[in-house]
């Protein structure tokens, strides 16, 4: 894996967590970063459950970079098991320490973490151990395996539960987070799936950064999108999220889009 | 309205008409670009039938600038009622001879003409008159106050006819570009609405050129949505569209990609 240019590096500096010019103002919470790949029709798959690779070799590599900055990274069972991801850092120069801990949001348990990429890069000292949330009545049995490579299950019961509709969230966010920083993660990246990415993108005081890789290519109708929930003022149907301080970058045949949301 | 600088136009240069790099091959078709702007999650409009403002004052600069390089504007009628474009081109230094020729699709005749911008323009010599391309059992009346402002309705009963679905085409398109370039129509831009764009974006073979802006939002779910039909090949799914000779530049807070359909 190439290193980036210093072009690129200062193209991003203004969006990381070390950066002084978006800082978290929230002692409790984690500096976040909403970080992800989409076609030009906002899909970040071709159906749900497979895995479609969007970004070329110039934004991996910027993934892997952006990886390196950041205490850990955050998806969702969705994007666990389908995609299998390794959720380490391949850029050139990373230690064990300076590796993301891979975060994975498992309310009903259904992600076997054993065999799992995750595991085996963490038994080969390539990437931390993963953590795992889960909702209390799921977290009967201990996890050997998962302990054994340096990881843990957190039975997580927030205390400020938001209701839990059919497709509602399991978990506050809010307080996760909080969890998290309690942990020690000072910035976190969200990576998927399309779901939790377009809940982050309708709340922008939980987000200091969006980094956004766009390919030039449609998946077409019945994809997996990222789109926000409509969003209403006064009854009149308004945009969903807006970023300032922008700028888009070419990488390759992609462009990379940084901002702050409004 | 403030002329493009000199860098901006030697960014645009490739994808354009005059451009040696893509050529039309075929005699009997103009040459087309499909252009547009798009959110974030590929919307154009908030919801079907209102105007949605997405791109900023360098973007807008630019699609006047490429109105003047292309012989005719196409739009539905979807995108002519709700919008009530100019469809002209405001860019510093057009002539009358030099604007686009305005092309609105309306098969069941369900754009009142009058009154419109477009016609208005037309009076004022700001525009050419406009070209309406209507149904053969739509077309009884003559269109007097059309025709005043140099305007013409084609009574448009294509050879090659497709299969009509209940949300199919009403024309077979190459029939309609063909008709057109006999017209004297060498260049073309579609600027919408989605379905048009999306059929387009799906016919790689009538496309020589696609100029999208991207502005840094999302209108989120329920809004008007650019996205072509999925695409099969051998029973697996694949990406519907996909552009090569990809160059990315920032405009303002937005962004420009500039392609071709592979």
């Amino acid at each position: 894996m190439a290193e980036l240019s210093d072009s690129d590096r200062t193209f991003l500096e203004p969006y990381l967590p070390q950066s002084a010019s978006l800082e978290q103002n929230h002692p409790e919470l984690p500096f976040v970063t909403v970080t992800y790949a989409q076609s030009m029709d906002s899909m970040i798959s071709l159906a749900p459950g497979l895995r479609t690779t969007l970004s070329g070799p110039e934004t991996r590599n910027m993934t892997h970079y952006l990886r390196l900055q950041h205490d850990a990274i955050l998806v969702g069972v969705g994007t666990a098991i389908p995609d299998d991801p390794g959720l380490n850092s391949r850029y050139p120069g990373g230690t064990l320490d300076s590796q993301p801990r891979p975060i994975v949001i498992d309310p009903r348990r259904r992600w076997d973490v054993e065999p799992s990429k995750v595991l085996n890069l963490a038994r080969q000292g390539q990437g931390k151990g993963p953590w795992i949330y889960t909702l209390p009545e799921h977290c009967t049995n201990p996890d050997h395996e998962l302990e054994q490579a340096a990881g843990k299950r957190f039975s997580f019961s927030p205390k400020a539960q938001q209701p839990s509709g059919e497709n509602g969230p399991d978990f506050s966010w809010i307080e996760l987070l909080k969890h998290l920083k309690a942990q020690g993660i000072n910035s976190l990246m969200i990576e998927g799936g399309a779901s939790i990415i377009s809940t982050f993108l309708s709340t922008p005081e939980l987000v200091q950064s969006v980094i956004v890789t766009i390919a030039p290519t449609w998946l077409g109708n019945g994809g997996v999108m990222v789109s926000p929930d409509q969003r209403k003022e006064e009854g009149v149907k308004v945009n969903a999220a807006r970023l300032c301080q922008t700028m888009w970058r070419q990488f390759g045949a992609d462009a990379v889009l940084c901002g702050r949301l409004q």
